[in-house]
């Protein structure tokens, strides 16, 4: 597992610039130690400042061997995306061996676990490197019983128009606003870029049908018994998307949430890599709290929107737009933190 | 796999009686081959009809040794319940090794598979027997895409307001009555039980996450090539289940039905072992309803009931009940056939 002390290189060959590359930009920006190097041979000689505005000067190299040489004290090589379907690409195998070899230790996130490919288990093992594959779940397999329905504890739920909206950021900076607020607050990492930066979670989508919502139940007792106020739930998905719904709901039922905070990604048209339009965010509330629990009732509390490429006055007007036509409070958490939406938790 | 000519013994110790007992009854109902016995030393000296009316008179007996002296002939050992979470009871691992002593075959849809305990594994290789674990899903890992859409085929999806409330049956029963009406129509299994009847499908639960709606995606595309008319898909679960909905959403969003047939069991006020109430049978259309992906929006057009255990009358009034209720076409396909509620589907 990682400490504040590793130092770590983000793998994200031919990728980083694009949406796929979401769990290197969640590690750099929230992740427990430092990157100090990204590896994306399209992009090399640039630094990550250049492609994500907001995010630090880290240098962009052609290959794991440059991006070493240039910072030999790099030990652990995190691969970086998260394509849809989690497979990992196999041209990328001889870079990780590579990265092996130079004594690095590999934090992958994919559907395919870098373990049960015994030439890479046998070389970590040689070199005395770790292997940590985020998504292989490790804990009880049992069904949901809606067990956490008389816990004191407050639960938010992450939701999203789509996938890759940013509902594990607006859960990082919901539950660092509690906590600023002298709350308890825990964040509760249901994906991979989550689980590697918290160092716990459930890789929800990763886990039998059968047993996703008792795995995320079973993680949310767990919370409670650290006697925190409020649980901020990674969301996963979209309600609507064909490829995620069933974990989406799930993650939904499993976390009995009180209150529901809908991301959106402005801008985005169509559910991602479909037709399915996304005609609005009271659509989605709509739906979302049809599906509610009887037992638990939860309601979109907030809207978080995610204006990245945006300038300061179009992320004003959006959020203008977006509280006129919900009634709720919005905010863009990236750009202002999570305060104001944390306070739709608390009514 | 089976054939017509397999005879089966149906394990069922101490649970023949009870819900979870539905893979043994269904097979019973529907199976390719003969049922000749049933093993569960809590019922041995009656008769299958004793126990569930309308089903043939297959003596039950108290071990799997004194049902094979019975019928000698027997060859296949099919594990007949199917408990919530789908766990293998350790106990009764000594009966299965005892039935492959006895050269059967062994046939089990749970979630613990028998060809990964080595002992069972080499036993069965010594007596040169098979094990069929239904649940264990051998196709590729893929994500969904609405891909269906554009396929002349029309889907109709069983769906429940719980679990173990009769789907398989309905949706065998309208493929049926669509064959009667001269369509060509398949029944498209999603659970163990439908599995072993048809001798396909995928285990829907049993896969992670992620794949659950690809995996029914890309069964259906298989379906199609067959140039039928329709395609009935066994649903699973309850979209308002905690335990279940995961899977739910995604057979429901993975299959992009046209139509729904909504199936009820009679006498139900709980969701099974919880406290979430059943309020209405138009409860669960809203809500079945709402989910729908606006790209077909699907409606339900049937009620299915399912009146074990009440009278003729008792169903007639049930039957007009439901009607009332939801405006839409009712009736029980076990009593009546499912002539009824495929003209439902025409519509």
């Amino acid at each position: 597992m990682l400490t504040t002390k590793n130092k770590v290189i983000i793998y994200a060959q031919d990728s980083f610039g694009g949406e796929s590359a979401k769990t290197g930009i969640g590690f750099i920006r929230y992740g427990i130690c430092e990157t100090v190097a990204v590896v994306d041979r399209k992009l090399a000689g640039k630094t990550v400042s250049d492609v994500v505005s907001g995010l630090p000067k880290i240098p962009i190299f052609e290959s794991i061997e440059s991006a070493k040489k240039n910072r030999p004290d790099a030990d652990v090589l995190l691969v970086g995306i998260a394509p849809a379907g989690g497979k990992f690409p196999l041209e990328w195998l001889s870079d990780i061996k590579a990265a092996i070899n130079l004594k690095m230790n590999i934090i992958n996130g994919l559907h395919d676990f870098l373990e049960n490919i015994p030439e890479i288990k046998e070389l970590a093992n040689k070199q005395k490197t770790f292997i940590w594959d985020v998504r292989k779940y490790k804990g009880e397999l049992i069904i949901a019983n809606a067990l956490l329905l008389d816990l004191p504890m407050q639960v938010v739920l992450t939701v999203g128009t789509d996938a890759a909206v940013g509902k594990m950021t607006v859960s990082l900076e919901l539950a660092k606003a509690a906590r600023k607020n002298n709350f308890q607050a825990e964040f509760v990492a249901t994906g991979q870029t989550g689980m590697m930066i918290s160092g716990n979670g459930v890789p929800i989508d990763a886990i039998i049908g059968d047993f996703m919502a008792g795995a995320i139940e079973q993680q949310l007792l767990k919370v409670a018994k650290k006697k925190c106020d409020f649980a901020f739930v990674e969301g996963q998905g979209s309600i609507l998307h064909p490829a995620w719904s069933g974990v989406t709901l799930a993650l939904y039922h499993g976390s009995l949430p009180h209150k529901l905070i809908l991301c959106h990604k402005v801008g985005n048209k169509y559910l991602r890599n479909t037709k399915i339009e996304i005609e609005s965010l009271n659509q989605f509330i709509k739906v979302y709290e049809s599906v509610s629990l009887p037992l638990r009732n939860a309601k979109v509390a907030g809207i978080a929107l995610n204006m990245q490429g945006f300038t300061n006055e179009q992320a004003l007007d959006a959020i203008k737009k977006a509280e006129d036509e919900t009634g709720l409070l919005a905010d863009d958490v990236v750009r202002n933190g999570g305060e104001k939406l944390f306070k739709s938790c608390l009514k």
